[in-house]
């Protein structure tokens, strides 16, 4: 049973709801899973996770300082992350409004690190996305992220 | 006044839709637009307009083969689109579907071409976008496009 | 035993080179390899491997029209390659050249289509860059893109 | 006569030096230049400029947390630097490394201000990259993107 972390960074509660269903997603799928906001999570025990789900609110197409800081901290890591699957998640005020390009900036620093993704061929395809509060919509979506990282790092275990 | 190409490739009527409506803002805002869609639409002209702006459906979350290859084929012109004004934008099926990056393709080709782009601070940030048929705050984003390239390219003439 | 498939567009033989020391590293690394020519593929086949590595020449930063076309042509078997693995390659004209962004056009299509993918800790981080002809430098990340398809392809398979 | 700030992140001194020789270009090309590291620089100030022209080093493929910041301050503004000319600039430790994204996550968060940003058809397409310690090449792209920045300031001014 791998263990996931999952962390966001929220100011409004939209992502750190987000933050629960991918949560719940990956536990419904086996994981065992840690649910940490950015601030409760240090660079040094990312190493000891099979798979690493990052959420963060849409700040200017990308992810948010607080967030990017902890993966330019994990660089002392650099290596040790490589095989380890990743995801993404973003709440984002509008459509169109950036959340693609805030999803794609986590993943980006993932690749970086080595780590494995997956897409998804419905719904959200690069990573969940709220449009602010979660709906239905938005529910499923992160559910379902947090199933896929979840099954893919119990087969890559 | 300059003229300015609104140029779409479509399969469903999704596009043209915005297409035209881009093309009714730039107009609004005091260009000679030419409308037409990428089969109609060669290389060769390209270099004749003071701004450019090109859409096309989200397929797999880039500009669709039709439309790049009007950008491949521009290549022999390379360096005369330079400081030229550009816009971008699609329609898609869903939200998280692809639509931002099929809009920063179509950006990343004319950046390549030296062509000067604008956001916008308010709504589709990168360019506008419709979720399948435009309602009425896609067709609000289209005209503000259409009058965003125009204004500018008017400005640098 | 997997099968990969190498998928490529040249014009002037660098991209087609790269495809070589991609299969031969996914090849040494315990894969069946199909190497083929975008001219040569249909979206029929795709279907049928346990990997795809895709190439192209860099244009205007984003993989080609006729790569680009066979990705828009496997829509209709949206769905079934969920799970594959996927990879990218490219050979460009110089650095900052639009190198990087070709690579992730490709990836964003893979994802989009339920794809697992996976960066790398060292040397090109998306997948394999070639500056022109393939040096030194770029035979060993090719060589090495082929093998890590190859060895998630059988961990997935 | 335009007033550019070219504002910048540097560990290693590399992009400091790029940010030297992207303020010498926009200086020659006739702008009055505002040369400050990031530590330096409050989002207060950005409104006042006529340009703003950003690098950072590459970190995990995006411009560094502290950078980041920056402009997630700036959010204070949002709307007021609509209009205004954006540039970016990075220092990368190899090709295929992440440096064009690096540069796109900037311009990206410059277009979401409603910014207007050229691309070159000439060399680095999206920005000047360095390969660690600035060379010939990446001198004569620093000031191209300087002198490209000052000059679409004053034509829009």
């Amino acid at each position: 049973m791998p263990t996931v972390l999952v962390v966001y960074h929220s100011e409004t509660g939209n992502t750190a709801r987000m933050a629960e269903l991918v949560a719940e997603g990956a536990r419904e799928a086996g994981a065992d899973v840690v649910l940490k906001s950015v601030e409760e999570t240090s660079a040094d025990e990312l190493t000891q996770y099979a798979g690493i789900i990052a959420g963060s609110p849409t700040y200017y197409g990308l992810m948010s300082a607080p967030l990017k800081e902890l993966f330019d901290r994990s660089v002392k890591f650099h290596g040790q992350l490589a095989g380890k699957m990743g995801g993404a998640f973003t709440s984002s005020g509008n459509i169109g409004g950036g959340n693609e390009t805030t999803i794609l900036s986590i993943l980006q620093a993932m690749l970086i690190h080595g780590m494995v993704i997956q897409g998804t061929s419905e719904g959200d395809h690069y990573g969940a996305v709220a449009l602010a509060r979660p709906d239905a919509r938005a529910e499923a979506q992160a559910r379902a992220l947090g199933a896929r990282v979840a099954e893919l790092a119990a087969k890559l275990a």
